[in-house]
């Protein structure tokens, strides 16, 4: 095994050339090993192996610098920066992440995990190295679908003023998450689909290198220069921006790679290289499947197919639910910003086309597209993860909710996440949803309740968001299922001193809390908030008049979210009850286990007990 | 006068072609005259009267629709739409907005106020018009200034795929607030000093439609076609993300435009329409400062002079002491979104060229553009209004705040800014920036602690906000100015039953609610919060144990804000005192005099002195 000698950064350059094609195929029989039993993301890794060799014998790592755009496509560069081990406890608790952390290796210059940052990040490092007058070089690597979000064009931009060096990767695998869409898409299409592959040849320039300085060498410097032009013909969009082009360079052949980022090297400017690579590359499963390949869990080597198959997932509900809506109201429109399949919008797809659409990675305008939808009198379901929603902050706030537009939220991964980590948990929704003033902020205990929110949000003629866990829906709780009304809390079980108040996935919570604490011979009411905002306070106050203790419970961080507003109208009542709230620390949550973070954040059912019976009077 | 004759929506087409001139000259007169009265928005207004004249000739309003970028050009279509008598109010509480409001008119059909949001709208908007099978034209007009702001892009390369009719005029007149920066700016100023302005005449394709249908019409045709094409090439870089490029042309000839609306709107896609202005067109002191009179106060209409002079304002100090800064520490960079002057960066960037960066209107690539070059161990200061900053909620999360990088945001303009309105007022940043783990939010109570404040920050080694209000900067208490330290606030006064817990601006209204209370009888302490995150524990429960109610005084909503924090701590101890938030309600705020909405909102000394007097025991 030529990966065996691998164990340190830079180990690589020690490799026979012969030999990169071999040890490409050893890391792609490694990554295949164990992805499939840990989970994670496949085809992007699989298509960057010799882009990610190649990087690596180009530059001096760790003094140059790689900025990985996302940052899933790393696994490669762990594998060459001495981290194989890591692969034993991949994304677990306590684990190696499955993004570019700088905690875990000098290798690491920058985390990512959000799309289209890498552009933005890098030239933030070339204006400091220049500044300081140190000589690195400067690599982002970026696919081509983190190219249709927009910072990576306000990076673009301020790039093409730089007049010292900085190499920008374009990964192109004609993919985001699930296919690319856009503009933008069909113009690199039509740079793949050409057939002029650039193959610089190390002695075109080493000819020139080799000349005597002056006379007639000028002129042969102008015809090189003038068959380089040529060749960057193609790439004219971004030269027309100020940037320079070089490529498409084939994404699997290390060496012409490395000739290209060498000639990249030479130009005191930004420039681009295009690499197409194939997502998937190297394992038929995930070239015939590539979104489902995309972040996998468990599958089978030999047949591709998951170890086990999951039980109905709030997605699967909101699939449903959105396609039943479909059909019952002409006004609903459905948006994804790139993940139709992640989303669960594959199948209002197919049966709505025309209402249907993926904007690419590009939330900020997700939003203020679903609010022009709204002011001509639809009905948009914008359909976005939790942690990606931060993106669109302003606009939900300045788009939507200042004209009070009748747009749906659908805000899927709420809460932990797990093993995708600190930048992919939903943790902060709650908090910058409730300080918009208009919006409304939902959440439901089970399956049945998403469904009748979803459709009780489509007549509701305001901004309205609904948030939900990623993985299995709860099914318990079936036969409570009160009328969906504006600001009201549903009651589940009424008795004894202490009151749960739990919002969204903390119902289920609180049933096993309930139980325990019975066990203890403690009975407790317990109340599905269901609204965010606006909090029931009519729920509240029944639970303060009537109980000694007031437990909030909700999957985020405390600062801004539920149990910060319950107290806040708590505290406007005679006597209030003593209030705990249960909520997320002020903290970023790594990568793990779901259960396993929850119960090292100490919001699990025993953690919670365990704090009940600690608090006075109790 | 031929402006008398414009009363109502579509008034202008009554008008007689010859004396389009006159009334141009008309309302660039009545608006001069205004705007140095009111003060407002001068220069961008100045060089939209003819576009706005030849939109509102070529459009049936208010059946199709124009979304105007920003929307503070809008003062010409505020006029021909009826509105005239309004700006005898303009901006004033009560009175007119200086930017588009559905609610004031039929004609406006979104609210703007932020950058690069039209795209996005417009094309929700024909998104719905082809889903309903309605056949209104759409026009976005968009400035090449909000063209640098990604999600600009974002829906750029969605309207690619468009198949229907839709109007993108993009305004160019070469400035955003101040000059403009990047590849793109560059890439126009190519199209627009080439000289080749297109004149569409009507009888190219009035000849064609007369033409028999059939035979040779098909080559006529086509040549036409091929002879319009060579009119679209000074657009490759928008043909080649798939947009029909037409232009450029001059935006004051009004006949010159409404043909190429004409021309623009027989094109079954998404058409962008190049149109070349002059800001402050017919104003010599407006031609000669732009950046001045983009955004003015009160003037004198012969000198173009300010009609008083402010004292120094909080963005005057910040100026001063980011020159001292940069010359005692190498490390120091500063970064503003497109604005140099409104920041008050541009003498750093005079006296500092190569540590100076304008992005422009690009706030997610400014934040983490930041993070790069904090994290080749720079300390950049992100100077960026609060209400703008909205917009790079997730890279502060994310880029920022997850690595714990030592950025620093100066927030301008937090609080309520007045005149701008509800897309202005900067009175969210504590929730969005509290929510956020690893951030530190500080607020100066007078023009010495932003200077202690920052050069603090500098040392601090971990990102740092520091918000402050627009306009004076208070100058009082200059005797109190206790050294900075993390998570410390300032004992200001300590006396009696009652306990001010003060942030920012909030100080020097406290002292006036001192003052008030003194007068009838009360006796109270004042503590200077300056930490909104975190806020000092210690400090609190000190009021807590020595007062009978301790109040919060924040501009800022109450969710999640400054006295949410305290009132989750304050129930952590045993027998608080009684609380009373002082914070904005969960609403937004609309324009008008600072004085007067601070009245209205119930935050202005009378108001706090009468709420704490309400309060029991008091």
């Amino acid at each position: 095994m030529i990966l065996d000698a691998i164990k340190e950064l830079n180990d690589i350059k020690k490799v026979d050339p012969g030999d990169y094609e071999k040890l490409a195929q050893e890391i792609r029989d490694f990554l295949i090993e164990k992805i499939s039993k840990s989970g994670g993301h496949l085809g992007s890794n699989l298509g960057a192996v010799e882009l990610t060799m190649a990087l690596h014998l180009f530059l001096d790592l760790p003094e140059d610098k790689i900025v990985w755009d996302v940052g899933h496509q790393s696994y490669t560069h762990k594998l060459l920066s001495g981290r194989k081990e890591g692969f034993d406890h991949l994304r677990s608790y306590g684990g190696m992440s499955g993004f570019p952390k700088t905690k875990e290796s000098e290798a690491d210059c920058f985390n990512t995990g959000h799309s289209s940052t890498s552009i933005s990040a890098g030239l933030g490092l070339v204006a400091a190295r220049d500044i300081k007058g140190t000589d690195e070089t400067i690599v982002a690597v970026i696919g081509d679908g983190a190219l249709t979000g927009g910072m990576a064009y306000e990076a673009l931009n301020n790039a093409a003023k730089l007049e010292t060096n900085y190499i920008i990767v374009l990964n192109d695998n004609n993919m985001s998450i699930s296919e690319n869409v856009g503009g933008m898409s069909k113009y690199l299409n039509s740079i793949r689909t050409s057939d002029l592959y650039l193959d610089i040849k190390d002695d075109i320039y080493y000819k020139i290198k080799d000349l005597p300085p002056g006379g007639k060498v000028v002129d042969s410097v102008r015809k090189v220069k003038s068959s380089l032009k040529q060749l960057v013909v193609p790439g004219m969009f971004f030269e027309d921006m100020g940037l320079t082009y070089l490529g498409p360079v084939d994404g699997h052949d290390i060496n012409a790679m490395v000739r290209a980022f060498k000639e990249a090297r030479r130009r005191k400017k930004a420039i681009i290289v295009h690499v197409i690579t194939q997502k998937g590359r190297g394992y038929e499963p995930a070239l015939r499947h590539p979104a489902r390949f995309h972040g996998t869990s468990p599958f089978d080597v030999e047949t591709g197919l998951p170890l086990k198959q999951g039980k109905a997932a709030y997605t699967d509900i909101f699939s449903t639910v959105m396609c039943k809506l479909g059909a019952r109201d002409e006004r609903v429109v459905a948006i994804t910003a790139a993940m139709p399949d992640g989303t669960g919008l594959k199948r209002f797809r197919n049966m709505y086309p025309d209402r249907f659409f993926d904007v690419g990675i590009a939330e900020e305008h997700a939003v203020t597209f679903a609010a022009g939808l709204a002011a001509a009198g639809l009905r948009p379901v914008v359909a976005i993860y939790s942690s990606f929603l931060q993106r669109a902050y302003d606009q939900i706030l300045h788009d939507v909710c200042l004209q009070k537009l009748p747009v749906i939220f659908a805000v899927d991964r709420a809460g932990i996440v797990g093993a995708d980590g600190e930048t992919h948990q939903g943790i902060f929704d709650l908090s910058y949803l409730s300080s918009i003033p208009n919006m409304t902020v939902m959440a439901p205990k089970n399956k049945w309740e998403l469904s009748d929110m979803l459709k009780w949000a489509i007549t509701a003629d305001r901004p309205v968001a609904i948030r939900y866990p990623r993985g299995e829906a709860y099914a318990g709780l079936s036969e409570v299922r009160a009328e969906i009304q504006y600001g009201k809390a549903e009651l589940l079980f009424a008795e004894g001193d202490i009151c749960l108040l739990a919002l969204g996935s903390m119902v289920e919570t609180a049933e096993e809390v309930r139980t325990r604490l019975r066990e203890r011979g403690l009975k407790c009411s317990v109340v599905n908030a269901r609204f965010a905002k606006p909090i029931d306070e009519f729920a509240v106050k029944w639970a303060s008049d009537n109980h000694r203790l007031v437990v909030t419970m909700e999957e985020n961080v405390a600062s801004g979210g539920y149990g910060e507003q319950v107290r806040s109208y708590l505290d406007t009542l005679d006597n209030p009850a003593r209030l705990l709230t249960i909520a997320l620390p002020d903290d970023y949550v790594e990568h793990g286990n779901v259960d396993v973070l929850k119960k090292h954040l100490k919001i699990d059912p025993d953690s919670i007990t365990e704090r009940i019976l600690g608090e006075r009077p109790f």
